[in-house]
């Protein structure tokens, strides 16, 4: 039941004092071999839940009783500057306060990055690898991916990379070496979702979450996207060629209900989902698992599992300033023509006959899962209000 | 049953480009005589609940058959700017962005400005007013402030006043015409609670809230001690001479549980507070109030009210920075030596063992009872945890 | 020599004390026939410049015996909310405070919008037009343009617009109107320089500066872009055909030297060099505008002008975080191997004799000719310090 | 020549993410014995060029041939939270960002805290002190300073120390060991000046700078206060009991220009007149400042020099909103009733008539000399345009 534990600090940042901000990874490997998993936390400096799931799962797998094949990589708090900036009490924390970018949005494409600086090219590994096993295929497109990394960070270097560029290409590569990657976020104030890419359907149901956003194969910038993106390029690629390639890894980003805010024992049922999906891998054995979350295990198979396609996730944008109250709350359903939110403005108020026009109620335009909205009441016009799944459909 | 409603647009900033912000004050006279009071909501821009509050009031007070005595002044979002200042979804709408400034604390200490200017002189006020009518005294103690209020703008006019100063000044003129005045704020993640003065300790007790901080008669430049300070220094002086002088007002910083929030049903509740209060000084029938309001009159008897005194308003501030589980929550007791919060933070993990080092535990130094703690859960050290009350007792 | 001069305030956003933000546009018409020329400055709230050249070209425009043909568009301070945007003194109006986008990226982008919603169809409409006189093209494709708009703001209505669509909107409605567009901006701490889309390469020769950035028929939301898109697609499309289509407009992002600073008497030269190309457009005469500002065009017919491609243009991003002084200003030449700024870090100072080491100097990758640097200090690492032209040339 | 330097790393904050934020202190010391000098920059964090002056001393000072009695100690960048609050581009360092504290107010009182916790006694104290020579004085005098200090931070910590006193708390507790206190700030767009205590009226003109504030013996919380106040108070209560004590300690707020710049060159000059001030002090030999700094010396000496009164330091905030020309530059005089600065706003221009009234002309209300404007065109009402010396004389 022998497991390694090491530490590895990283810069990925530097203030304007000279003091390197670093990050702390955390590796765990198992005696036996298996898959690799990469899981970060706190991309958006306010979203923390899934720092004590981190811990949390640290705990467990650290009991010298409980084994594991393969290994996992854990790196909380990965965004020291996102975590830091602050403005009053709260944590803006989504995007660089210098430049405005978010976080998230800098992440590296390989595919379509400049082929002269690359030399990454499918067709030309497919050509040498397609007679290879599966197993080779993988092992040689990551040296490549790697190589591509090192060809971009060495170009970039002339004019210096980006504060945003330079954390995501530290977290993109520590990322490309696993198999299964989850980015923990949270929403605002939000239930517990996932994104997921369309190339992941069947292996998402072993990740058992009540909420699944499914997303094309398209790049934006995001972890995930950056993470998946050569894969189902790869796989679509070959596909075309008439042939056959089975993308290995999975990725997810994994929302973990609201924002600036931990609870350690929220973080044991997060864990468990995490666990689970660990189990269906063969990375843990699942009687291990169910015996210490075995509350937590029955309350996630209770649950219902809804899905809906990015394309039909919809976001409500308020039609008038003023002060919202958020009538319906994450994880409810709502009606087509049901009030979703209030907003309060005294503007029209030129007589006591009009205070019924002081309140404005914004009705849902669809049946609707309500996944997520903004946590402040005051918002100035055109502020996203909520976020919903509409066209969902029972997993 | 006739009641005058009007509405008075006041500009209190304007934007750079050069478009005024103005507030909206709403006014509502009786037909019988009775006292004045001046309510104001959001002198914090993220403090929001005072708003819905307001128009509650307005609503079961605009009915025709509700007949009022005396006069009520409503002014909801009184700092435009404040209101507007985000960073991040969140408000801060504490202070100045530009400046830092407080914007609770530039209101005007009418006593200590220099007299060469005010013309403020309470020696010769009471030598001028002792042999009249306490009504006489009180109303030309107001004369001689709006006078002081006059010198002091046109003084100030030769160099400007600072954003803060003139938004504080136009409230506080207001407020000074009023005999109760009601400043809507709210606590971060808080309990409802009064600020009120040593002076007001018996008429507190007519308006009916949970927890009651009572402030020493000193000027911090709050809205609150502006406007009972140049009462209570005046009842002081005359004390001084061995004469009588009753303070006529009472003025209340009234904590409307927590910031970035509003209910339109918790409205009905704080509203029924107020109205409470207003009965107690004959402006309206208790029984009209109790026939709207029964549900929560009946709540609110129910209530135990505790108080305390301002130097036992303890704050922790956090002795090691990471992310914060808040165990306690606002109005809940707490008993020396129990954990109030925990802190996460992974640096001291070096090996296995050391997962629990990464929880630190603060316990309570004494007993208290929870009044507000901060809102977010990532802070550096030497943040606002809590704020409790210790040596409190029931009123 | 009569001129009519009307003002149209339009809403842009809302602030959440229920408060309109409206801007102004003043437009002034000749009594003869000519262009529609759409003026606008501060899209980006720190760059104002813009506002004293409106102002000015306003004064000298609006004396009776100048006359001009055609019609002229004026809306200073366009964006309200990013003027606004304060934390400390500095004006932060890049991007949305509350998302982070930045206020130049929303524009729409027309031609690839879904067509089901904007029944926007270059095809249709050049099968339709291609008999047509120019004029009549012209005027029709700004027709289905407008409808476009319609129907993509009735499609938006539903959920709502966010506060960068809508003022992106209601901007680029009223320059889609015009057939010259300059958007003034600044750099940070820049020189003067203009953004052009290759097609008017020839046209921005009489539109006097002395440094030009050629951007390619890309859309990547700014204004400009969504200005010359619709056109030199169309023209694209045309070409294709084998027929012959002339792109009627031109449109600049102007950039007036450095943001957070106004001088009215570079305003004058910044007047004079709109007015030339006026001039040359035939919308008023010459002789004129040389009567007014012979001192300012005498001095910019001896600048030099350089211009490069924005593939040249390049930025460099500070290698190690620390204070900068910059050495180098806006509008000076630089050798590959210069000294382009030095870095001030006392982290490596263990000795006195490492006090070297604490100032590193970055050169120049390549010679250069300097347009703008960050106008502060004190980075961390990865923030830009210099934006620069390669490969330019002489216009 | 022997000199010993030492390097000190202190902590004073923490991020969230658990990394502590440290300040170097440089520790220069020699060979003879001599007073010891304490030397900072940038408790503000935009204020930054005091950094390139510690650079240069230490490069100066570092030299072999260089010799020094008694010691310096040298920290740059006290305010590692400070300098890394940005939004935009620019540096928000004057105040904390999450609570407003201006992070150069939180400096304690030593005096006027709770005596049953510091047992800090001045009558005590001079009682047993009053018959030893004045070195032993002053050396008691540190110990009880530096034991009320330890009460302090023994009693803080129970509730914890916010991140402003902590960090302040760190910097006063070092100044205080020290015989000369130099903490160097810079203004907005400023002149270079010195704050200077009453006490220090004489001492002053060794120090050479063309304008200085003359600041009375009270304490608002800024580090000059904390420093020089404990041994005014001493002085002043020696005198009223008819005995006599020589303060022996001069304490300077140094402002070295405008903010968000640094330079090398300038820092020669700035470094040049505080070595002029250690030579006057016996520190270092004058031949030897003269032979590194002839020209810089020369310059400084051809300077005119003026005071005035802290009372007579006007404050003009603008009237109007709207974008300012600054047109007095920092270090000019302006006689009454001339142009200061002009605001533009487009609100009043409804017809062409009334163009001029869109520039409001803001005119000086008595003859002054510039110190600071403002570095931001754009400002709401109230905004500070200029602050100016007013009743100034020659020194």
């Amino acid at each position: 039941m022998m497991k390694k534990f090491t530490r590895e600090d990283i810069q990925v940042n530097q203030l304007s004092n000279g003091q390197a901000l670093e990050i702390k990874k955390f590796d765990l490997t198992g005696s036996k071999p298996g898959l690799h998993v990469h899981i970060q936390a706190s991309v958006h400096g306010a979203e923390v839940q899934g720092n004590p799931v981190i811990w949390e799962l640290l705990r467990f797998l650290g009991h010298e009783e409980v084994a594991i094949a393969g290994s996992i990589s854990f790196i909380p708090m990965v965004n020291p500057l996102g975590s830091n900036t602050k403005s009053g009490t709260y944590t803006q924390g989504r995007f660089n306060p210098v430049t405005g970018d978010n976080w998230n949005r800098n992440f590296i494409d390989v595919i379509h990055y400049d082929k002269e600086i690359t030399k990454f090219d499918i067709e030309k590994f497919w050509q040498e690898n397609k007679n290879h096993e599966h197993a080779t295929q993988v092992k040689n497109y990551k040296v490549m991916m790697e190589e591509a990394f090192d060809n971009i960070e060495a170009h970039l270097l002339h004019y210096g990379l980006s504060d945003n560029v330079e954390m995501n290409l530290r977290l993109q590569r520590q990322a490309a070496k696993a198999d299964i990657i989850l980015d923990l976020h949270t929403g605002p104030a939000a239930t517990r979702y996932l994104y997921s890419g369309e190339y992941a359907l069947k292996k998402m149901k072993d990740f058992p979450f009540p909420h699944n956003l499914i997303i094309p194969h398209e790049f934006g910038g995001a972890m995930d996207e950056a993470s998946f993106f050569p894969w189902t390029e790869l796989t679509h690629y070959v596909h075309e060629q008439g042939e056959s390639f089975i993308n290995p890894i999975e990725c997810y980003t994994v929302e973990l209900g609201s924002e600036e805010v931990i609870s350690f024992s929220d973080a044991r049922m997060d864990a468990a989902r995490i666990l689970m999906l660990l189990s269906k891998r063969s990375m843990i054995d699942a009687s291990v698992v169910k015996k210490e979350y075995a509350q937590e295990i029955k309350e996630i198979l209770e649950e219902k599992r809804y899905a809906c396609l990015l394309k039909d996730y919809a976001t409500y944008h308020v039609p008038q300033a003023g002060l919202i109250e958020y009538l319906k709350k994450p994880g409810e359903k709502v009606s087509k023509d049901e009030v979703l939110y209030k907003v309060l403005d005294f503007t029209p108020l030129h007589s006591l006959k009009d205070i019924s026009h002081c309140v404005t109620q914004v009705k849902a335009q669809k049946d609707a899962l309500i996944i997520n909205h903004t946590p402040s009441a005051s918002v100035t016009k055109g502020t996203i209000a909520y976020q919903v799944m509409e066209e969902y459909y029972e997993l």
